[in-house]
């Protein structure tokens, strides 16, 4: 008791508190905080990874179907096993063998609740006293909220626009020192819209293995591809440099609120078991929640009942998207889009102050744009690049159009007077 | 490159390989691998908290039809936004304030994946240099494990088997210094089958003023009770000193594995949004993965169409299954029972090694029995109480009864000879 009044001895966490801008979601809820009430036109999101919502983005009925006969069958009611019910892993070590030069087994794959557990379960195994990770720039920033949190140092690499957003590694080769353990790569993009050769992706796993690193390959997006390069996954290479792969049935499945992802170990020489990476994940499991079981035993329907036409339907929308992105934003002076996107639901935009008038900075443009055209874009700062945009290339297409309508009419009132 | 073999800079965490056996899910785990697989008998499992596997602990058909109907919607397959759907908060928020003497908003309640992510939840935020935390022994285990991953410093009290497995507040006063930060009670107990009456439940949160410390109440077993006592919720007493509820729909609705819990504000001052500590388990819950959206849908229907019946049936069997447990348990020479359980699921029993002539302590008396009887029972080191034993009594009558004569056989052919 101080001064008559009781003094409370816990205490907020500043780190917690104050990092909420960092994370995508953050940074969407503060946008849409800046919506004015008053403007009777709907909203555009070019926020978000998550078309779910759209008509043209349901999912199929035959994920639903195996939802509901899971539920139905009350055999998966219990708590599971913390790497998941076998049947999934089986499921999903199947469905990833048929794009790797070797077969995964069950045990390689470990459930987590959507892509963003993975996450978090690798960064907490690998945070340890002086290890540093590096990242990419621009990336996705829970690996840096997530780094932050876990006291792991991040570095930045960058990724170079006019090289198709490649890795520059050299830079990778420069940053690394003794207390590297990992880089991470998102392949295809997010934010970037990249979609790797295979030969680069094989210098990754070369450089990574020079360095004595593991690559952390975020594949959320797997084969959601419309440009030119196929998908290959990482784990192609995890016998040149071991590789954890981390993926959900989010993004190809268009489910990303069911939170089933998952984190694998693409390693055939067994170098994460033999160093006990792998026993530390397992370790760390132990002390997590888990995906919903009804829903990890939905997944042998849902790999097996999803019809190609799915798929491709999925893919087309976002190649037309991708083209009328490219093509719309070659019309507004402001805005340059170096590379028309290949994969993932992204384009990376180049913000060309010099053409505007009264707007300082990306941050500046994007909570300008909400208020005065309710079209939510995110600044590039929240994904590492000062003076560029994230624009989101999933969603109806009829609202796109109307978006980036908003946008030119938005720059236009903005553009510095010749 | 070393010797002209590769080094690999990663390393394994050796406090996450070392530790699966500290959660009663590892310690399962490892019974489990005891069992002797020619030994044609099924094995009963007395050593979990999930009866749902049991035809007697189905859900009901309304919790299904909710999964059913809020999948089917198409309306909840996207990202949630992380403190959960405000439908699903404000059922929650009315169903919690039912039992209270204040009224609940929704902006009090945060959706977690299970109780197991509020508790990871609270301690990350209550993690700071220094800090400490006051856990009950005998305990559930993951919050020592959540704690020691946290680098969360904790210190036991003891619960009192002989006063009903009451908080022993002395010891809580002593224990604690100007770096404690919150108390810990799980009330219904776990692993203490006892349910504390309303004026022990004030007497904690006079203590947790005096220290100024707040209470963070798991009370993932509320309404699960059969004594006595009636289940009085920690938030009654939240004015006298700030409280944390934790809960699910894991236990009451039996389905563990759908991974739905709360952590919820009881703090009517708003002591805990002043010092920032909600602000703080915002920014976490940023950086966290969700329970599943369509799951977080089918909240308001779950709470709304479960019927008494539903809730009273399985009470009853609880309340039948702790006569049974009891008075099997009088008859074993070795074992004893101090309190018949009144609430949750467990009941303490305690081994009387000077009767046993070959068992060394409770963790051999567990490893023998699985070995021999194919009986699953956690060791109460697990919980934090060496020598005595957590004896499930959520299963099958037909099986416990089967299972408690395994154990009455055991224990008589390792009794000391007179």
């Amino acid at each position: 008791m101080v001064n008559g009044s009781y003094q409370w001895r816990f205490k907020a966490r500043k780190d917690l508190t104050s990092n909420s801008g960092i994370t995508v979601r953050g940074m969407l809820s503060k946008l849409h905080g800046a919506i004015d009430a008053n403007d009777p036109r709907p909203t555009v999101n070019l926020g978000h990874g998550d078309p779910s919502a759209f008509p043209s983005f349901r999912t199929t009925p035959e994920t639903e179907d195996a939802i509901v006969s899971a539920v139905r069958s009350a055999k998966f009611n219990g708590y599971p096993p913390s790497v998941g019910i076998l049947p999934a892993r089986r499921a999903i070590a199947e469905y990833l063998s048929s794009d790797l030069p070797y077969k995964l087994s069950p045990d390689d794959v470990n459930l987590t609740s959507g892509c963003a557990q993975a996450i978090e379960v690798i960064l907490s195994v690998l945070s340890q006293p002086n290890a540093n990770i590096l990242l990419p720039r621009p990336g996705f920033p829970l690996y840096e909220a997530r780094s932050a949190f876990s006291h792991l140092e991040f570095r930045h690499f960058d990724l170079l626009p006019e090289r198709g957003w490649e890795v520059d590694l050299d830079a990778v080769e420069a940053l690394a020192d003794d207390n590297t353990v990992a880089m991470v790569i998102v392949n295809p993009g997010n934010p970037s819209g990249s979609v790797y050769s295979y030969q680069h992706l094989q210098k990754v796993a070369e450089t990574a293995r020079r360095l004595g690193i593991m690559v952390i390959a975020d594949e959320v997006y797997a084969r959601v591809v419309f440009g030119t390069n196929p998908f290959v996954p990482m784990g192609t290479f995890g016998s040149i440099a071991p590789v954890i792969t981390l993926g959900s049935i989010s993004k190809r499945w268009l489910v990303p609120g069911w939170r089933l992802g998952w984190l694998v170990i693409t390693d055939p020489n067994g170098i994460l078991k033999e160093t006990k990476i792998v026993g530390s994940i397992h370790g760390f499991l132990h002390i997590c929640s888990d995906p919903a079981t009804f829903i990890q035993g939905a997944i042998p329907k849902i790999i097996e009942d999803t019809k190609e036409d799915f798929f491709k339907n999925v893919v087309d929308k976002l190649k037309q998207a991708a083209d009328i992105c490219y093509e719309k934003l070659e019309d507004i002076d402001c805005l340059t889009c170096p590379q028309k996107p290949a994969g993932s639901m992204f384009s990376m935009v180049k913000l060309n102050l010099p053409f505007l008038d009264d707007i300082s900075d990306d941050m500046d443009f994007c909570y300008k744009l909400v208020k005065e055209e309710k079209v939510v874009i995110i600044p590039g700062i929240s994904v590492g690049l000062k003076n560029w945009l994230r624009v989101t290339i999933a969603v109806e297409p009829s609202s796109f159009d109307d978006a980036l309508g908003r946008v030119k009419s938005f720059c236009q009132r903005h553009a510095k007077k010749q």
